[in-house]
This record gives structure tokens, C-alpha cells and sequence, in this order.
């Protein structure tokens, strides 16, 4: 039975080998609201997931340590596995699937862990994992679904009463629920007046769907950039846990996720994955009551893969106004381009790229198309720079 | 005179305003070296400026609150005046280019001082700033050269000497030299031994130049990515510190600043800008003796243009092998893009963009380009892909 004396334990436990994360206040996130940032992303390995790994670990006999663990991961759980085991001198195996980004995969490798590359999907690696275990008699370490890695994760709950004894809320990313378990049993044990709630993507909401429905629900499949809390199915134990501690679950769509990363870069310094920064985009984006309240967001991990982070980077700026792509319609004769650019000037828009296209089939047969990317300073500098392309006669499609 | 009571001071002055940030761990940053990180980048306006603007503008009169101030920045500089002077209730006017980045001036308003767009560049922003000071009776906060100002910054070195007492050395970002003035003041004064470097772009090597020729020189011209400390001319006081306490000053390229600012997202997670990564630079290019030894990288600040961000990053991918641009030369018939994107699907490459182009000058009457960017897991993969091309009879420039 999970209870208060174990996570207190596995804070002791984990005393020398994880850090005590910073809370930092973010004035900037949610005007109205004291938001403050756990940040769990500064975290060895750049995610929780060290804790729950190396209690679990803690805790085996010496004839299972000797045997040797293994997991299934190909995000955040493989490197904290990885990196209990190496701290807990046990051998350790991870199977991914074989498409799992060479950057997990490397990081996984640096904590001195063994990894295998099974064809297929994340359920194909699972299933050889079991099979594995069989074979070989190693421990299976899960994700989320197990009481000592759910006591490691809770610490975050008692560090967060500490450093924040009068909050309000804390906001947590779920997917299989076993972060959220841990850090609400913990804080509803010691002030049940603090809420506690969890956000899950709108592409991967299989512990929201479940607790509406009252039973665990089974997710045919999820799509979220938020990869760390893709789970199509949470856990027996978890699912009871967050039946009875948790507040509410609410989700938040990609897009959402995309802003919240970029206000943490932008206000905050910080690069949080999505998975991470779903609890933030849910204070930004009103999911739960944050106005005029001491919130405290849990930021549960930051690696993103860069390819990625570029991405949402993009998006984002888009999305807020700041980056604007159009297309405007020229008569293919000489002066157009130099007309378009010295307006665009004037206005104070920045071009970053500009691409011509002579007739297409949509245009007239003198006409060409300019397809112009320009960084804008929010959404009413786009409308002054349309407007005034519009005035001097040019079309905007 | 500056002294160790000021410093003091300072701390104490500065308690209730600043963060103690968090001295993190890095420990893949340069193999063989404990490389620490001083994460002013997470300090309240995203870098250490505020320290030495707040704790200035608490030692004037009473006359001169009422007064009010002044300064003159783009960057950093004008955010921590901003928010100095609001929690000190002073008014603050803060004089910018206007070309200044509209992020900026968003930032120093939001802390509640007063703005005003000066025409021209930062030089004639400087001299609007004089102009006012003598009109106005505002009191001037100098970006560097003031010892009220170093006393703030050297808050720093107390609280490392605090955070890490037995660390050999701390790298220090330079651009005007008042932070570490006041770092090297600091350690120096309470243990000679550890090191104290201070690294500077090498497009905007002042104090490096100036003592190397034991004088203060003015550079005609800076020009490099970290902004933050592209300064022409360093102060008479930091030059007279600096000579005294510095061990040694090196130079660090813009690639070097940019690899350091990747290394810190995928590695550490946080956000530096320019100016607050080439403490990180010169550690990993071996610009300072660092290995086997216990260093301190002080990360000055943490605000870059997410657009420069962007690029940074896209420079990095490419750099690192992860990112790949080429030109392949293709005949002008049916069937060919399907070649190639076969190709490049078959051994893995994820097309970022591609852009088709017929009849360049260069090329063959029948023939075209196709410009083709890819996601690349190393530059093996980039070769392999190369070759299977090839081997297909397509040209690549």
C-alpha cells in the first residue's frame, strides 16, 4: 500500500542522487495569477522520472539487483532508468523500438545502460521486454504503474509542501497517472485543501476519458507532440489513485502546448518538452481556476528533441503574431516587387523570405504570385502592413 | 573604493529582490571537467543586470529617487533598470535606438519605465540619454562602469563562494567588464587561489585588446551574435579591476557561442543568450585549462529574439550533421521527384522543404534544381544518403 512513510523514505533515499529542483516564480506566465514553475526539466536526466526509477531499484533484493532490470521506453523512463541502475551499480536493459530518435537513444546508451533495438512500434518493444524478463529473470521496472515508483515520484509533492507551504493548486502533466498519483496522494495526505489537478493532451486523453467513464478506458490510438504522456491506457493502480485524489483532469490541444512552450522560453529562459508544459498551457489557456491564486505548474520534463523544438518555435510565432505569411497578387511587370518591399519597410515589417512564382493556374497569364514570410511585432502590425498593401492596390490571398 | 563590506552590502540590500539562482551541475558539458553552471539567466529579468541597477539606485539621495533616473540600453541593461527602479518607486526613462527589437522595449515598459526611441543607433541614444541627464536632473546608471553598480554584480562571487567554496575557477562573461569586476573582486578577496577567467566574443574584444596593450582601447566597430556584450570600450574602473583581478581574458567565435547555446538546451535545458553562453563556449573549446578541475560557467543572461533562437538552432542541426541542404540537378521530365523522394525515404531522411526550380542559368535548357532540406540523424547518414543518389545518376552540388 502506497503511504506517507514511504515517499518520506524515498526522499531520503534520493537525497544524494537527484536535485531538489527549483521553484521559480513566473509573473509573466498568467497575468492575475501567481504562477510558480517546478522545475522538474532541470532535473538529472532532464525529467522526474529519476525518482520513481531509482526507489523502484532501491528496493529489490540483492539476488534481483544482480539479475539485472529492463524497461521499455524510448523517452524520459529509459535514461532515469538508465541512470538509477548505473547509480545503483544493477545492469540495466532497454528495449526501444528501432525508429526511437538517435538522441534518446544515445542518451539513454551515455548512462551506461544496454540497449535493444526491436522492430516495430513501442508495443512491439514492450512485448519483447516481457519476454525478455521471462527469459532472463530480469525485474521489470514500469513507467508508471507501481507503487515504489509512484512513492519516488510523490517527493515532488513534499519538496513542493516545503517550498510552497500556502499554495493553492498545483497543476501536473498525467499520461499513465504515475507522477500525478504520487504528488497527490502526498499533498492531499498533508493539506487536503490544495487541488490537485492533471492535464492530459486532447490527442492522448486516456486517464480524463477513463475517470469520466469510471473505469480504465483503452485509448485505439493517440497523436500528441506531447510524446512523454502519449499513454493509451493508464494503469490499475494509478487509476485508483487519481480516482481519489485527484481534483480534475483537463486537456489541452497541441497548439496550446506550442504557446506554453514558447512563453517558457521566452519568459522564463527554460525548455520544457510537451509533456512538460502541458500544466502550464492549461494556467494560460483557463483549464482549471488560476485567477488570483498561488498555482504551482509542474514542469515534468525538458527533452524535446531540437528538430522539434524548431518546429513549435515557428508555430508559435505565428500563432502570436510575431512571424506572418502571404500571398500577394502582382502584375508581372517591373517595379511590382520594389512597390510591395518599400511598403512592407515603411511599416517596420522584417522579410525573412520571399519566393516568386510566375502563372499559376489561378492567376492571370500576366500575373506572378509573391509568397513573402515577414517577423511582425503582434497581430495589428499585420493588419496595418495588409492594410496598406491593400490601399496601394495590391491583393492579398 | 570598492570593498568587501560594499559587496556585502549589496547581498543584503538585494535579498528581498533577486533569486539566489540555482548553481546546476552540467556534467555533460566537457567530458573530464565538473563544469557547474551560475544560471543568472534564470535571475528576475532573464539576466544578472538587475543586481547592480537595484542595488545603485537604493544608495542615492532622497532628492535623487524624486529626481528619477535614466539610462541607456537595448537590452539586459534597460530591463533591470526598469524593474530597479519600479521596486525602488523611482521614475525611470530608458532611451533606446529605434531599431531596438520590439521585444525589448515591450519588456522594459511591462517593468513600468518610460521609453523613449531615440533616431539613429545606440551611440546617439547614449548622447539623447546625456542630454537628458543634464536637462533633466536624472541621475545616470551606467551599464558598467560604476561601483555601486560592480558591487551589485559582485553579489555573484559571494554567492558562489557560498554555493561551490571549493571550485578552482569561474569563467565570466565580459562586455563592459562590470560583472566580473565585482565576481573577481569578490573571490579574489577571499581566496586568491581560485581562478577567475573572463571570455569575450572575438568580434567585440575590447577589454581583451585593452589589456593586452595595458590601456583602455576603443574597437571602431563590434559585430557578433551575443549582443549582450558587444561593447567598444571598456570603463576605467572595470579596466583598472580587471587588470588587478583577472587571471586572463579569451576570445570565443560566433559558432563556438552557438554550439554552447545548443549544447545548453539539449544538454541543460535553459536558455542562454549570446553573451550569457561563452563562459559555456570557452569551457568546451578549451579556450581555459579546465579539465580535471571544479569550474564554475557563470550564464549571464537568457534573453535571445526567439527568432535569433531559431536560427541558432537551424546553425547548430547543420553543424552537427542533423540538418542537411542540398541541389540536386535533375532533367525536366515526368518521374524524377519521385526518384529522389524514394530515395530519400528508403534510407531514412525526413524532408524538411524542397523547392523545384527550372532553367537557372547554370543548368542544362531541359534541366532543373531541386533544392531539398532534410532532417539527418549524423553526417554517416548524410553520406549514405549522398551515395545512394549518386549511385542513382543524380547530380548533387
Amino acid at each position: 500500500m502506497l503511504s506517507l512513510d514511504r515517499i518520506y523514505h524515498a526522499s531520503y533515499v534520493l537525497k544524494n542522487v537527484i536535485r531538489t529542483t527549483d521553484l521559480i516564480y513566473a509573473p509573466h506566465i498568467v497575468p492575475g495569477a501567481e504562477v510558480f514553475l517546478k522545475t522538474e526539466n532541470l532535473q538529472v536526466t532532464g525529467s522526474f522520472k529519476v525518482r520513481g526509477a531509482y526507489y523502484k531499484m532501491s528496493q529489490l533484493d540483492d539476488e534481483e539487483k544482480a539479475r539485472g532490470v529492463i524497461a521499455c521506453s524510448a523517452g524520459n523512463h529509459a535514461q532515469g532508468v538508465a541512470l538509477a541502475a548505473q547509480k545503483n551499480g544493477i545492469p540495466a536493459l532497454i528495449c526501444l523500438p528501432d525508429g526511437a530518435p538517435i538522441s534518446k537513444v544515445e542518451a539513454t546508451k551515455s548512462y551506461g545502460a544496454q540497449v535493444c533495438l526491436v522492430d516495430g512500434v513501442y508495443d512491439d518493444a514492450y512485448r519483447r521486454a516481457l519476454e525478455l524478463k521471462e527469459e532472463k529473470g530480469y525485474t521489470f521496472i514500469h513507467p508508471f504503474d507501481d507503487e515504489d515508483v509512484i512513492a519516488g515520484q510523490g517527493t515532488i509533492g513534499l519538496e513542493l509542501l516545503d517550498q510552497l507551504p500556502d499554495m493553492d493548486a498545483v497543476i501536473v502533466p498525467v499520461g499513465g497517472g504515475g507522477l500525478i498519483s504520487g504528488v497527490a496522494f502526498a499533498i492531499k495526505s498533508l493539506n487536503p485543501n490544495i487541488k490537485v489537478y492533471g492535464v492530459q493532451a486532447s490527442g492522448a486523453s486516456s486517464m480524463f476519458t477513463s475517470l469520466q467513464n469510471n473505469r480504465i478506458e483503452c485509448l485505439s490510438e493517440v497523436s500528441t507532440i506531447a510524446d512523454g504522456i502519449a499513454v493509451k491506457e493508464p494503469g490499475s493502480n494509478t487509476f485508483a489513485l487519481c480516482s481519489q485524489y485527484v481534483d480534475e483532469i483537463v486537456t489541452v490541444t497541441d497548439d496550446e502546448i506550442s504557446s506554453a512552450i514558447l512563453s517558457l522560453i521566452e519568459q522564463q529562459k527554460l525548455i520544457a518538452e510537451g509533456a512538460g508544459a502541458v500544466s502550464v498551457a492549461a494556467a494560460m489557456f483557463g483549464k482549471v481556476p488560476v485567477a488570483g491564486k498561488k498555482v504551482v505548474c509542474l514542469v515534468s520534463g525538458g527533452n524535446i528533441d531540437v528538430t522539434i523544438l524548431s518546429r513549435v518555435i515557428k508555430r508559435g510565432l505565428l500563432k502570436s503574431g510575431r512571424s506572418y505569411a502571404m500571398n500577394i497578387e502582382l502584375l508581372d511587370k517591373p517595379g511590382q516587387l520594389k512597390g510591395v518591399s518599400s511598403i512592407i519597410a515603411e511599416k517596420g515589417g522584417n522579410v525573412i523570405s520571399i519566393h516568386h512564382e510566375r502563372a499559376s493556374e489561378s492567376s492571370d497569364i500576366n500575373g506572378c504570385y509573391l509568397r513573402i514570410v515577414l517577423e511582425t511585432r503582434n497581430y495589428e502590425h499585420i493588419e496595418e502592413i495588409k492594410s496598406a498593401l491593400t490601399k496601394a492596390g495590391y491583393r492579398i490571398s
